[in-house]
């Protein structure tokens, strides 16, 4: 059984053609400027050659066209026809509070990805175009609606309250929902899995650190907490985010710059984090290690602060679990980044755990890279959200 | 020797005449309403009946005369003569980057108390002019000026940085500073005495929970991180502060309502934290218990989270220091809430506290609450500002 899966942006469509019977990848490829000048596709097939088509993409309809021509195409495809597509997953930002699984998409889910374009304004409105143009590209076919949200959904009210007036949460829904859900989701089911935990009871951190970064925790695989809130915005140091302020910090510099919120916010978004803390030098954590190491003194301090604060999420969500069982590294900082596990490692000796340089001594590999000793089991857990998405299609069609 | 300890509020002064030989309080009391209609100084002199005078008190420096007729009243006063006090220490909440030490105040030390306004809108210029009162009143008696932020000057980069762009730590001192310095600074140093423990290197994580609420981490009596940044509104839930919050929760909140950015941070300070989250039941801890018992909802979760909070940022800062030695609950709810304080310790249990329930049976007083078992000296240490006030300024003239 074959599963498509699509990531839409605003203005950019990801895809990964995936055979289910074998979880690999048979193509995968990328759609850039829609409804841009300059729209071009790029497709590369599985063994072969990548396979690039510059074409005017004025919607997203027109490219999943382009997507389903290049996967059927004679030389560069990978299907004879559309028809043996199962079904389509779909990575879809937020869903409220009203989706906490993956889903079959009909017209009340449409609804629901509408009714969230406000949580979502960026992502929602390119996911629902990109679930309407596979609809239209291939009728009949499944298409499901995995958010990114559902993960955080299973969070106890203390975790998910914010400590604003209640009318808030009433009418507009603020609370913390928590992002990367299905990396956290997935990490968290293979960190119990190949560590040999307790599926009912497993405490489980999972540290997601790539330029969005963010931390959970799960008890026997449900979120208990996580560090993104309201928006992706929220806790940890990223790239460009800033991760946790002072509220306060906001209107100190807007009443002195005379920024509105609007403009505040595309800062914190996208001028902060790791790059704001060096002015400038890069988004890119390997830049800043690199500067580093020609004694650039805030790429130090930069990458401190990142590794410090990782470290106080896990003891803060240590403490709210009382107790961990394991703790899961991913994703590009979190995978490739041994000095950065090691540093976070070395802070949590009071809690018994304790890391084996050897096995730490390693890239994007399914490992545990704690010693035996270790009261906790560390592990770094390559995360593939792709495949996460493909699964959790398969199990509803 | 006397010392005069004073506090400053935009409209309102607060003194305690200590008589250091023995630490003992010779007399307190409040002036309200200054610049205001209805201004009134209470009086208090220890073991006599409260003096009340309603009488106009345009400016701080009319209280400050109220106050020395006050203390030198025949018949309500402690004192013959103001050449009795030998030094007055101010409450000031703001000293930038520049101190970190209580300093005898000269006209270097009001030039930054002056520069700090900005930091400190609503607290520095009232210090001020206590401070310059004072001067008028008792020409030749030193002023000492004894820092909120004082403490938090030993915070390391990593620590204090926010991830924004650098520029705005440059051009306007934007950073996390803490507040509550004094009480945590006091309670850390009385948790180390009391608890016998290493004042080199003992690791003490003080829990200053009240109306306002702080958590701060210091390693032999050096604070290394504190939960207060740039103002006091970051961190916990407070009876009306929000603490930590997704900042896009302001832009989201903002855009809807249509506010301004200080309407939102009015909001975020005076409308939220407990009152906020129960729809405006009180400000006050124990009324928020009190509408729990009686089954409202909204008041159980705000407590919930605010105990859920302190405890992650306790094991937050477990893990900054490697491990804790002592934690010291203090001020109003630390020092009265005994259920708070082992609902928070029961969740501590991995990292090897363990609450004594009959020695937490406790209010206000100082007393380890650990069993002798326990990994962690848990205590509780009434806070003192005043005392704390006093013992600076005694230690500086």
């Amino acid at each position: 059984m074959k599963i498509l899966v699509i990531n839409c942006g605003s203005s950019s469509l990801k895809y990964q053609l995936i055979d289910m019977d074998n979880e690999s990848v048979l193509a995968k490829g990328l759609c850039e400027r829609i409804g841009i000048e300059g729209s071009k596709l790029t497709h590369q097939p599985a063994g072969k050659d990548k396979y690039v088509i510059e074409n005017p993409m004025p919607t997203h309809k027109t490219a999943i066209e382009m997507v389903m021509a290049a996967l059927q195409d004679p030389e560069h495809g990978v299907i004879k026809d559309t028809s043996e597509i199962s079904a389509i997953g779909h990575r879809v930002l937020h869903g409220g509070t009203v989706y906490s699984d993956s889903i079959v998409v009909n017209e009340d889910v449409k609804r629901v990805i509408r009714e969230c374009f406000d949580l979502g304004p960026l992502h929602n409105p390119a996911n629902l175009m990109g679930i309407e143009a596979c609809e239209a590209a291939m009728p009949g076919t499944p298409n499901v609606a995995v958010f990114d949200t559902a993960f955080g959904m299973s969070m106890p009210e203390k975790a998910y309250t914010y400590a604003i007036p209640h009318e808030y949460y009433e009418k507009y829904g603020i609370r913390r929902y928590g992002f990367h859900g299905t990396s956290h989701k997935f990490v968290s089911a293979e960190a119990i899995r190949f560590g040999g935990l307790d599926p009912e009871t497993a405490k489980v951190i999972v540290c997601h650190l790539g330029n969005g970064a963010s931390v959970s925790a799960s008890i026997g695989g449900k979120c208990v907490d996580t560090s993104m809130g309201l928006t992706p915005l929220e806790g940890l140091i990223m790239g460009t985010r800033s991760g946790d302020v002072d509220p306060a910090v906001l209107q100190f510099i807007m009443n002195k710059e005379g920024l509105d919120i609007n403009q505040m916010l595309d800062i914190l978004n996208k001028k902060s984090g790791v790059y704001g803390m060096t002015n400038g030098i890069s988004s890119d954590f390997r830049d800043i290690e690199n500067a580093k190491a020609d004694g650039n003194h805030l790429a130090e301090v930069a990458l401190d602060a990142f590794i410090y604060r990782v470290t106080k999420y896990i003891g803060a969500y240590a403490a709210a679990m009382n107790g961990v069982d394991a703790i899961a590294f991913t994703a590009g900082v979190g995978e490739n980044d041994k000095t950065g596990r090691k540093n976070i490692c070395s802070s949590l000796a009071f809690m018994g755990v304790e890391i084996d340089d050897e096995a730490n001594n390693v890239r994007g590999e399914e490992r545990v890279i704690s010693s035996p000793n270790s009261k906790v089991k560390v592990m770094l857990i390559p995360t593939n959200e792709e495949l996460a998405i493909a699964r959790e299609t398969l199990a509803l069609v």
